[in-house]
């Protein structure tokens, strides 16, 4: 059995030492990390760019399946998504973290060992923070301050008629792995001894339990010389963000159905579930993939990097925002992406 | 009776848009607010101050007596605060918000005209943010940040020995004013029709409930040349905060009782209480004052600033941290500060 620490015995201030003592600075950009009223940076000639997400036991997570570690993993990468998502560099991020009495002190340490993971990879350094106590549950609010280039960072009003749209990995795996983890939530608890067979479903869970952040794909944008002209992360589900650029770059857009990257295991989950494979990938949230418009010039170039594909085209504004099916059939997108405040 | 709204009928990216979209940007630095992945700011030549602090309710904070506009420009004010203490300007948050269903549309626009005011008052941009179902009570993640002149940033490191210790306004009101409330709230918990008389205790309740944060400090720091060697604010107590700076510092510390700063209402709220009024200034908390050190040769400039007393002067480290008392004997001072993760 493992030890247990109550955090009491260390108290705030113990706690947050005690987490960050060995932290190392990684990036120039950091000047003064945890320790003080606040962080101080240095950005120079770079554009300084601010994300943050605030992720709710209950509501965001649940420990029933998600390993503690696994979940630092995630808070931190989902807010490094945020950043790639303005073709920016992640560099700093804030943790506070509101902790119920249910955890010990190995439990914290398990988060930050997840998220300590997740920021060495992505070459991120933990600069502040905040621990306190929390009545129920655990509540973690994630700050990410990341770099631009001048005239180089992208939003989503970019977007013109002709432009190629594209898209990242592949869709609603990590929704499939959701719906597999519930799943299985259900059965365990009516059978004590039960043990999940997740064997050829180790996609879908990674996907959901240990997403990473396309870093890759901004370095390959970079190398091919490519600077979209619209982006964002896919965190609510294809449909609802391909809606936001719509709206934002004042035009419509068409997307076809057999263009849509979706991985065999998605697709078998899908179909074990009876559920409409198209739904999940359009609507299923989570993916933190990649979203981007490329001027029709740049398609060659698209084409030839592994792991874009180009799903189709930005239109004039009174086109609308539809999907073409298989049979050529136009369905109008709607925005069914997760969202938190409603049900 | 008051309309109330279900938040659910805005949704969440409603209720976003609808807090946010007649949010005016104030500062040349905020390039990008609201409305993207991430939030553009441009601070070339001077350093960004990065701070966060999270409020969670039942913790930091009881609605029974918090009017909700309150505690918006409260939870923005004590963020300022630190960017303050690091002798900076704040000039952009991020908010975050977990709402659960006790709580409409109007509740979190009364929060949100708290935090504007706020913002309007102090010049600081609200650049974007997350809003989200909470399970329980409502969950505040406030990151500010802010710029810092080159080689004018404060740390808490920095004091010498000789140096003058001071510290702005007064200490204890905010704690005498928490203690007055939660016994209204005890007294009035028995009687229905009970309505408290908060008459002569005004200055309590306002720097309990309305703290405001010390710009004018800075502004007359500034004015008078003066660049202190240690600063932070004193959030949880005179003790607590002056053992930093000396740990920091490595060095030690003699403060006077007869000179820490106390407002009648706070002394005469201590007799009634029949509590030490020197313990309440010294752990009470939520001040929200500057506490910082200067060389001796500022003795005559800080001996003139309004609102600023010398309370002591920074040691040799092994003499250790002591408070003076009146009658010449020494009490070494001990970090009794309000500690979220103790009890």
């Amino acid at each position: 059995m493992s030890n247990r620490t109550e955090i009491s015995t260390l108290g705030e201030f113990g706690l947050i030492r005690h987490l960050t003592d060995r932290i190392e600075i990684k990036n120039n950009s950091t000047i003064k990390g945890v320790g003080d009223d606040a962080a101080i940076l240095s950005y120079e000639d770079r554009q300084v760019l601010v994300t943050t997400d605030l992720l709710l036991e209950g509501i965001h997570f649940d420990l029933t399946y998600v390993p503690l570690k696994h979940l630092g993993y995630k808070s931190a990468v989902v807010n490094f998504s945020d950043i790639y998502a303005m073709n920016g560099q992640p560099k700093q991020i804030t943790v506070s973290l509101g902790i119920s009495k249910r955890f010990s002190v190995e439990d914290v340490e398990d988060f930050y060992a997840g998220l300590k993971l997740a920021c060495d990879v992505y070459g991120v350094d933990i600069v502040g923070g905040d621990t306190s106590a929390s009545l129920t549950g655990l509540c973690i609010s994630i700050t990410c301050i990341g770099e631009g280039e001048r005239d180089k960072v992208v939003l989503r009003s970019g977007a013109q008629e002709t432009d190629l749209i594209c898209v990242s990995g592949d869709l609603g795996a990590a929704y499939m792995g959701l719906q597999l983890l519930e799943r299985e939530k259900r059965i365990f608890k009516g059978e004590k001894d039960f043990t999940p067979d997740f064997t050829g479903k180790e996609y879908l869970l990674e996907r959901q339990l240990k997403p990473e952040a396309r870093k890759d794909i901004i370095e390959m944008l970079r190398h091919a010389g490519i600077i979209p002209t619209a982006m964002m992360d896919i965190s609510d589900g294809l449909s609802s963000e391909l809606l936001h650029i719509s709206k934002e770059s004042n035009v419509g857009c068409r997307v076809y159905e057999d263009r849509i990257p979706i991985d065999y295991q998605t697709a078998a989950m899908a179909e074990q579930f009876n559920m409409n494979l198209v739904t999940a990938a359009l609507n299923g949230g989570e993916d933190y993939e990649l979203l981007f418009t490329v001027p029709l010039t740049d398609h060659d170039k698209v084409s030839e990097m592994k792991g874009v594909k180009v799903i189709g085209h930005i239109t004039k504004p009174d086109l609308g925002n539809y999907l073409v099916g298989r049979d050529g059939g136009e369905v109008e997108l709607k925005a069914q992406g997760w969202n938190s405040l409603e049900e």
